[in-house]
């Protein structure tokens, strides 16, 4: 995991500065989304990720500004040569959400079934309902948890493969391994000829995780799945002042981000999904500062790269 | 009607600078919109136009760059406080596409109606199907015509009511009419106490018309639509030398374009819909002046002006 790039930092309306909510994380050669705002793929073309890199696209809840750039989105990748399957995670519905959506277009040049719109796509789509579950991909991982925001939503947390401890040589040549075959087998985590991997290994990274709110209240669960978490990417959608709007619309404000984000201890919190209320919109920062310090306030095409200590921007 | 702005001028796919179709034609007060792709609404938020004043939108057909922009700008027209009826017109079957759209989303705040999603909105709309049909509006009409893209398709012609001719204040005086009420009358085509409005009114001016047709090969019916038209915006997805593919597919050509505008005599001729797959995409207007002198290659946000003799841009 490496990048992390906002496409959309808005709330529920775009405006000249802000699209629509989506973050794509980059894992590997992949790129994961979550929520995936109207004009997300036009984002995309203005930065540095190809969309055609996508595995997964992760819907948190299906008010429409978390969820309408889904579908032009899926049909470019397929009139751009798209063949391998491409994951589509959600709650409770997110199977017929996307047949919805789908089926409100007409398409000319595929195959039509009528019962299942999602098969008029040029690749495999896997529609996965999910609720405390997890997706796994080559070398990293999508957990959804509850989030509380009066619809069925819920959360997300990426997490990347553990990576193994660093090959000591010259040891492994004198317990008596041959370079090669032997070599490979230690670094997969196997035994070979009674010399275990801890013998030669250096000690292993754990992954790093993303955890990413969707819209929620302060939320227990989320609380629990941010414990640890290299990176929180919280809504922000009101200053302090407006606590009990945040509490009426089941939204957070930027205080209560930055509480998750200081009582998990992760290196950053990064704040998106901002009401366009505010002229003054860093006020919501300078706010969350004094909670959490380490807290950065997202603006569209900001990207950001993971490193030991938290993260930069690039 | 005044104005047109295009929101966006690409084809199937949209670019860093070139959104997906949507027209936008000012009608006194109200604005209409043909087409609404992906992005339309965050585009209108970057234009002089207000997408508050919207009072219908005309789909051509259900191809997804041409619609799902859609369901957003209703959104966000209701979350902006739009209480007044919104028209959706369409080819058969965008009644159903719109009650897709809508579905695929969840609305907290307001009543549902599980068997039909369209109310769910904060203001009315009213969705009609259309075939060979006109939705009149106060002052302008809609009158949409069948085209020929494979799929159910139309397109559509704007007309504004006829404008009376001036106002003779010395002859009404001299023939006994007194300032006011009677004044009013006459200006509204009555007649008053035996004297009629051609007595005082100079000749009036017949409405202009825009046409606008959305995704088509070369149509008899459009060509026939397009007779005597002030402004004919047209497709121009592919130059003269790919016509094969322009069949095959059911687009046009900028020749195509260029020669039903040259043989309906329209005052102008604006050119959208242009496919990315050109270098130099001002090619497609070069050739087409060729055929059609007052041929003018539109850009996202370009915005013209309706004069006497044509168009210019403002």
């Amino acid at each position: 995991m490496t990048d992390i790039l906002f496409l959309g930092t808005g709330a529920g309306i775009p405006s000249r500065s802000r699209s629509l909510p989506c973050v794509a994380v980059r894992c590997g050669s992949e790129i994961v989304l979550f929520d995936c705002g109207e004009g997300a793929q036009r984002q995309m073309m203005a930065s540095p990720m190809s969309f055609m890199k996508i595995s997964g696209i992760f819907i948190t809840h299906f008010h429409g500004d978390h969820l309408l750039g889904l579908p032009g989105l899926l049909q470019t990748m397929g009139m751009s040569g798209r063949k391998k399957e491409v994951v589509i995670g959600g709650p409770k519905g997110i199977t017929e959400s996307v047949k919805h959506l789908l089926a409100a277009c007409e398409r000319t040049y595929t195959e039509k079934d009528p019962t299942d719109p999602t098969k008029e796509l040029e690749f495999p789509l896997r529609v996965i309902e999910m609720d405390r579950d997890t997706v796994k991909f080559e070398g990293y991982k999508v957990e959804s948890f509850r989030t509380e925001h009066g619809v069925t939503s819920i959360g997300f947390k990426l997490t990347e493969s553990d990576r193994p401890g660093k090959f000591d040589k010259e040891k492994a040549i004198a317990l008596g391994l041959t370079e090669g075959k032997e070599f490979s087998l230690i670094q997969e985590g196997k035994t070979v000829r009674g010399i275990s991997p801890g013998q030669i290994l250096g000690p292993g990274e754990p992954g790093r995780s993303v955890v990413y709110s969707g819209d929620t209240g302060p939320c227990e669960e989320l609380a629990k799945a941010t414990k640890g978490a290299h990176v929180l990417i919280h809504e922000s959608t009101y200053a302090e002042g407006e606590t009990e709007l945040a509490r009426n619309y089941m939204h957070s404000t930027c205080i209560d981000a930055a509480k998750i984000a200081s009582e998990a201890g992760v290196k950053a919190l990064l704040l998106t999904h901002m009401s366009n209320r505010y002229d003054d919109i860093d006020m919501l920062r300078r706010e969350a500062i004094q909670v959490f310090e380490n807290t950065i306030l997202a603006h569209d095409m900001d990207m950001f790269q993971l490193t030991k200590s938290g993260i930069r921007l690039i």
